[in-house]
């Protein structure tokens, strides 16, 4: 047996505390179990906590050591954000000299679903489980990212008035139709914290993204589908910041029970046809914000 | 003065000759002069050489060595395409163990010009040059990335079906104004060899590019730009395979003198704003089988 | 019903061959089913074929269409270079117009394993299948990505010379102990042609790349584990052309009854540790012509 | 003429306010003059405003306006900190129902140097600019990216350990000459508010992080520099949280004179070479809370 010393557990030559110290993006297959479903995801965990100034080195391994505790142990998890939790707390039982833990995990999420047209289609997401745990407590979210389309209502305008001019007599039924407008492939997140006691669903909050998007992409499309997404987003054109407004809405609406400390995360990012570069919206608040603006 | 032994020299244990031994994404400035025009480049350089059977190791630092002789003291070429030349005779002098040379070159190409509205804006493009050289000779070819929006030809069908139903009696004015569709950012790559005393100009290139595309994206768009973009490309939408061959047709005529075994390669990538996945289109070829196609 | 053009079916306006049309990036979830041993993965697959000069457009919704019939009606494939292979075949007989498919599948694959400790551990590889079907017939690979680490041969040397002008008279020692030099992580690419009636597992090519690497990488790593880790790479300090030589060698070895004309790629990739880029060295090539060069 | 609606001025259906409205990535080539040396860079811009629950939408024009009329009209500007306080200025005076803008550039920094060995190298940094505005005022940062390269202090007691059982007796040897350890890049990111008054150069940033990380890497490397800068990384192990440790240290005397609340943030990544994942440690903090844990 070789006796080695403990190099981390050294006083620092600089008693600096450091805000933030760990890794990104491991790897880790998990089975999440939620009713009767089952389904295996393939996750990427983040993991940082804070080291006082009064030590050298945060065990690295053992913040993996906590993941595998609980991954490979449990084998069956309950959702993402309540392995983020479990994690963190592990985490900082392991770390007895840090006091805040901030774990992220995300994964694929791919569900068969059934196109309008009634195939058998795979939708693809993202969903989200982060927890910030601190001295004040522990706050923990859950989230999602989805795929949809948007129009530009502001270019609808210009290229109505350019039709009207270029087919004068017709702006009775120019302006009833969509016209034509850039589009593109629009990504939202939406993340939100959960209340102690109450618990949401990540497939609750691919259906309040969806119902603001118009539906989701997916890699299938039968032509009649296909005319049907395109129709409906020039029906319905919107900003990247009316994205997150009616998101924001419905988002209220769905928890209505939830505090005014729940924290909202929205953001709509917009691949620009008409330029090289994205757009971007976010809220990053919380319900009582919300709730006090719609009041004002 | 340490002696060293030079391991790279010394005989493999096995006897395999190796493909391809080299570094990607060196980064180097270069200063193109161009007639009286001068241009200040960030250029990324890959560079390969193939390993003989007979000898550990290619010799890394050589190749860069060449780089930095030809870049470093040069300080001027008169382009990126010469530039890889050059560099892949220094390479070959310098590694006489080996017999082939790959170098690609790439920067960004950013140009000031006007918008149509006559504003000063910036284009943004990438600039490619390559040499590939065996014992058969030398290969070089120029070319560019230009991104441009398209809409699609298919789609644009099954929506006007779709208002035509909706708005029942104006069949004639529909089948005339450009209907709505989906559009995205393209982004197309052309590159093409370079005949023994022939030259190519970047911006002829993208000159051929923005002609198919219908003008390139732009950060700056005055709404009536903006307007007019999208209005150009749903009047001529286009499929990928369109682009490809579209603008195939015009590097044949601009370049009607150049012989046969011309290469090349003209690639479409349309960020598909109703899939999650982006659809390709890649011409690969020779202006000779170009040529014996359309007589066909 | 709407009655719909088939835009895609017209004839293209210039009778050029388009060489490559498709989709890059579709993700699927896929059961791999092998001997008693059941595998989830979220594959990523790419899927082009060619376009005759005749006519317009590529049915792309039909390709995707292919990969619906066979993934989400079969549920259970028996591996994902088998996948990739009907999905080429499916794929053509849709697309009757088109003779060559190219279907290229790639998978995150981790494996629960133990450490050297004995530890339950996941290690995180990729597993890669590939069909290239023609006229000629159909080329089916198998292939798999594994973490190493390597240290430099040639930068060991120097520093031994250093450290014995440092602590002069120790020459003995130093020659014979590991000594200090630049290690890294490094990317192995193996993949390997099936001969007709042959059969490859990836569990086994993942074997031949760690025999070579000293194993491979995971997240979590005793002090003990971490230290031979580093140690045994000390031992045996590689280049990047040694590594791909030794993999061309076991692969040889192991499938010492394959053809002449088996196909095989192996990379290595060193995140070199001293430089801001990366070295690569690619053995590209059959088994044909690596056993007439180490006869030669 | 034609007359369009302003649709962004229009009131919003649901009067929330959005944190954020921007795009990321824009480039624009960007002369710099410092004392009677000048730049050419090629930046990219990222530029967020808040957007009031009055307003429909951020009018993304005007803030690319506010970069043109900046970048295109001046030419030539003192700095890339400087210039994000200008657009942030701009931007606010154009979208006067904004009340916050957060504007960061980066570019790449090539700067030709002397090798240890007297060889003309180029090394390859990132510089960076930062300004956020808001009703409190306007703090701008200035910051750099470094690559070099660390060797982990822990596992090189492991190894020490371990050459000692293999080579018994030579323990005070060993004790003193430096072991073999695992080593990787190491990419630190430093940057520091600028208070009114005072200014702070890029490259003396850049000299703060490579006198911790014992030089920085660059692309050719005769063996003799190669083997003293991999021996030096041996002789000074260091851990990501000594590394954002010592910066904070000569940040700290490097600008004795700054007040308590200038703003610090340093990062090391260090790419594990043991690891499939990265290490990371931050300092996110202010001179302020520095001073006072080094007092305690």
């Amino acid at each position: 047996m070789i006796d080695l010393i403990d190099v981390q557990a050294e006083k620092p030559t600089y008693t600096i505390p450091v805000s933030r110290v760990g890794v990104r993006g491991i790897k880790y297959p998990v089975r999440v179990k939620r009713g009767d479903r089952e389904i295996d995801l393939l996750t990427e965990i983040d993991i940082f906590v804070n080291l006082p100034s009064t030590r050298k080195g945060a065990d690295f391994s053992r913040k993996i050591e906590a993941i595998n505790e609980i991954i490979l142990a449990r084998k069956v998890v309950p959702s993402i954000e309540e392995l983020s939790s479990e994690i963190a707390k592990k985490t900082l039982e392991k770390l007895n000299y840090s006091t805040n833990c901030d774990v992220s995990i995300s994964a694929d999420y791919l569900v068969e679903k059934r196109s309008p047209n009634n195939a058998p289609i795979i939708k693809n997401y993202k969903i989200l489980g982060e927890t910030h745990s601190n001295n004040n407590g522990k706050k923990t979210m859950v989230g999602v990212v989805v795929q949809g389309i948007n129009a530009c209502p502001c270019a609808m305008e210009t290229t109505r008035a350019l039709i009207s001019k270029d087919f004068p007599g017709n702006d009775e039924l120019l302006s009833k139709i969509p016209t034509i407008s850039h589009n593109q492939r629009n990504l939202v997140t939406l993340k939100i914290g959960v209340p102690t006691g109450k618990s949401v669903e990540a497939d609750e909050l691919i259906e309040l993204a969806e119902k603001v998007l118009g539906g989701s992409l997916y890699s299938l499309l039968k032509r009649i589908d296909e005319g049907n997404l395109v129709y409906n987003a020039h029906k319905n054109p919107k900003f990247v910041e009316d994205i997150v407004r009616e998101i924001a809405i419905l988002a209220l609406e769905k928890y209505s029970d939830f505090p005014d400390d729940t924290k909202l995360y929205i953001e709509s990012r917009s691949e620009e046809s008409i330029h090289p570069h994205d757009a971007f919206a976010a809220i990053d608040t919380d319900f009582g914000e919300i709730r006090r603006s719609l009041k004002a």
